[in-house]
């Protein structure tokens, strides 16, 4: 039982699985070191959703960048007893060597395409597969999740409030990460304020008020010290009467910048509030709505006409609770030159190394997405007017460019959102968008069939 | 947009929500330095889940005892220009100073039932929600998942497999924990054998199949590079193919220790399977089974009687999909010797530092768990028959006794198990198991809630 009381997990290199660790040693002693194509794709999209915006590319780079097995870990492998001198031999001087191709962060994806490509030797491009699903994978889901909330309440300030039911640390400051690209304001979460710059939001805690006697005191004692930037959260006893001592603390001069409510029927509650506040002057003071919210609750409250100015959203939206995982998967797809495919009953790739091209219509300012072809990447592309969705980001395990602003990502997804067919940007999913299979490929994935068969 | 290139977040102490700094700031200001009673409980358990198995605890003791604002996390958030200078000067010196109660890790748990219990200056209390529920919630939910998995399939060999779809870095490492101190055999993630000391299991991947012209050629080299030790994955192209593949090499001299299927209908391929390797004389390889599997679908196939030696659980495990959170909560109930109570509706909370007691029916050689109380924390046991639940772990910000082993842990969730009423045991959870709330805190309740109105 070594190393118990060792804080969180920090060495990624490790963080694999034991059976890409075999493998790596396997291909090392078949002499096995050609190139291999690996793809990230998602093979259905869960029932209730209609897109997905691809997220976690860049810390998937500094990953593949920074891979490298040091002294100490190899000494740490050789420890659990299950990974033989031959395989530490390979990893000894293993580091990412491969190119990557991928969707830009923000670009919504669709089943069967694509997410990220590899092409390296194929002890690099197995031995990565754990940890750039996982971190692909989260951030996708999260950044797909967080979109409906974006396009179920236009307009309103929307703050990640889900670090504490988060699965784990580092769900807790990516799925912050993830949200704020796919549009949220902010979080709550300071890590991710510090890590990554987003912008930080918080309010107060029941404790805060059940520590005093009486609740005016609490919102005095918190306001004079968060001066101007007051957030009073109002529903420990009762939320009307909580709004009641923020009018009565503005009498005294102390005003808040807004008031949370967390329990109770939200639009109702919010409207008494909005008349209370507002009868007493309080016209600039918000009202922010919280407590397990998730994208169909708000776009209820909206549709509703409830006076609330913004939402924290937590615990359904770090963990996707209504689709808490994608059915993803990194496959290979073509070594040394020769397309492969899996044919695994329910679970059978499309082989080769891929493109994928958008088309939009041109009718309006923002062309609407109208359909996706999946095809082969050495393929013409089909027309002038489709765009091919996945890039170059790594040559030689080195980026092509620095890493691009989250800034520019949210602007990435909002031009995305905008071109949404509408009822997808309604928060429904049927009809599925189109994504069509290019003839090439299925006439490439026969002719495997077929081989295999024979073989 | 600071530090976008950084590698895992690694700073605990900064993981927390801005509104804990926030109020650690006016707690100070207005010189509340008082102690207080924070007890961590979850509300209610989810729809399908009968227990929870209590875990976490030892990384919420290692961050506790470790933490500390240093200097250049202080810089980090007066960058973020949401953290006042005040803030900062009461982070400078913070230090964890207090005392805490706790169920054992292992312990089996119910709603309303403290399993961790915090008594310190407010300050300190109140800044280490946000690490503290993380860390306890998400080990918790993948424990209680994971004994599931191991009252559905006794005896067989149970091993995670989870890391890739598990939510980030630090959510496959202690999913991998939290399964084993559950009961599962071992895990798949490397770095869970690394830092746990957890055994680890490996078979190989799709990929390692399709990169070979053959799949026999592929068997051949796995085998070759893992002696004694490879488990083949047999569904690639044919399951059963895959099968008759492992039979001829085991002609040449090369025998698979087991044969994973990883797709169709598990239990008539494995049949299949069993019949083909049998027939080839090979009866001690074993068959593994994997691919979107649950304890239901586990409990379903051991039903059927499908000859199937172990399984791999993975992404519905380690994201806890059915129930992919708990309604957890951590809140204040005592400050400065006087008991406090939420009264928000839905969430209200029971008042004052508290106990839990079990009472098991004392037939038979392992007393079967008959009914919890929870009840103040000063009141005598209702009875000698009643086992307290809460106990020291940690005075003056240091801890009793050392870490625990995980083994006995694992001791104390194969007990707990068997000492459950047997609907429990059969993943039933109706009815409920009940858990009364004693007298003494109905009435301190009621008192405070009059209190609180008539103020």
């Amino acid at each position: 039982m070594a190393r118990h009381h060792e804080p969180s997990a920090t060495r990624e290199p490790l963080f694999t699985d034991l059976y890409e660790l075999a493998m790596v040693g396997a291909y090392g002693a078949a002499g096995m070191r050609a190139s291999a194509v690996f793809e990230l794709f998602v093979r259905r999209l869960p029932r209730a959703r209609g897109f997905l915006v691809a997220a976690g590319l860049e810390q998937a780079l500094a990953y593949l960048e920074a891979l490298r097995f040091d002294a100490a870990d190899l000494r740490e492998l050789e420890r659990t007893g299950k990974v033989s001198r031959a395989v530490r031999a390979e990893l000894e001087n293993l580091r990412f060597t491969g190119d990557v191709d991928a969707v830009p962060e923000g670009t919504l994806v669709f089943e069967d395409e694509p997410i990220v490509q590899i092409v390296a030797p194929i002890a690099e491009a197995q031995i990565v597969e754990t940890r750039l699903m996982n971190v692909i994978h989260f951030q996708t889901l999260v950044a797909s999740t967080a979109a409906r909330a974006v396009l179920a309440a236009p307009g309103k300030l929307l703050v990640d409030f889900g670090a504490r039911r988060a699965h784990g640390f580092e769900a807790g400051v990516l799925a912050a990460r993830a949200s704020y690209l796919a549009g949220f304001s902010g979080t709550s979460a300071v890590l991710a304020g510090v890590r990554f710059g987003i912008p930080l939001y918080g309010t107060m805690a029941h404790s805060f008020v059940e520590a005093h006697d009486d609740e005016l005191e609490a919102f005095r004692n918190f306001a004079r010290a968060n001066p101007n930037d007051a957030a009073l959260l109002i529903d420990t006893y009762d939320t009307e009467r909580g709004a009641t001592n923020v009018v009565a603390l503005a009498r005294e001069g102390i005003r808040a910048r807004s008031v949370r409510i967390d329990s109770g029927d939200l639009a109702e509650h919010a409207r008494r509030v909005r008349k209370i506040l507002d009868e007493g002057g309080l016209h600039d003071c918000t009202i922010f709505a919280s407590g397990g919210l998730d994208e169909l609750a708000l776009r209820d409250l909206v549709r509703g006409g409830a006076p609330i100015d913004g939402f924290g959203v937590g615990t359904r939206l770090d963990t996707s609770a209504d689709a808490p995982y994608l059915d993803c998967a990194y496959k290979l797809e073509e070594y040394a030159g020769r397309p492969r495919r899996k044919r695994s009953e329910g679970k059978a790739t499309w082989p080769g190394r891929k493109q994928v091209y958008r088309l939009h219509a041109t009718d309006g300012a923002h062309g609407v997405m109208k359909s996706d072809v999946v095809t082969l990447a050495g393929d013409v592309e089909p027309s002038a007017q489709h765009e091919p969705l996945l890039v170059p980001v790594m040559r030689a395990g080195r980026r092509l460019a620095r890493p691009e602003s989250l800034e520019l990502v949210r602007e990435r997804v909002a031009a995305g959102l905008a071109s949404l067919p509408a009822h997808l940007r309604s928060l429904e999913v049927s009809p599925r968008y189109p994504v069509r299979i290019a003839s090439h490929l299925e006439a490439l994935a026969s002719e495997l069939d077929a081989a295999i068969l024979n073989r």
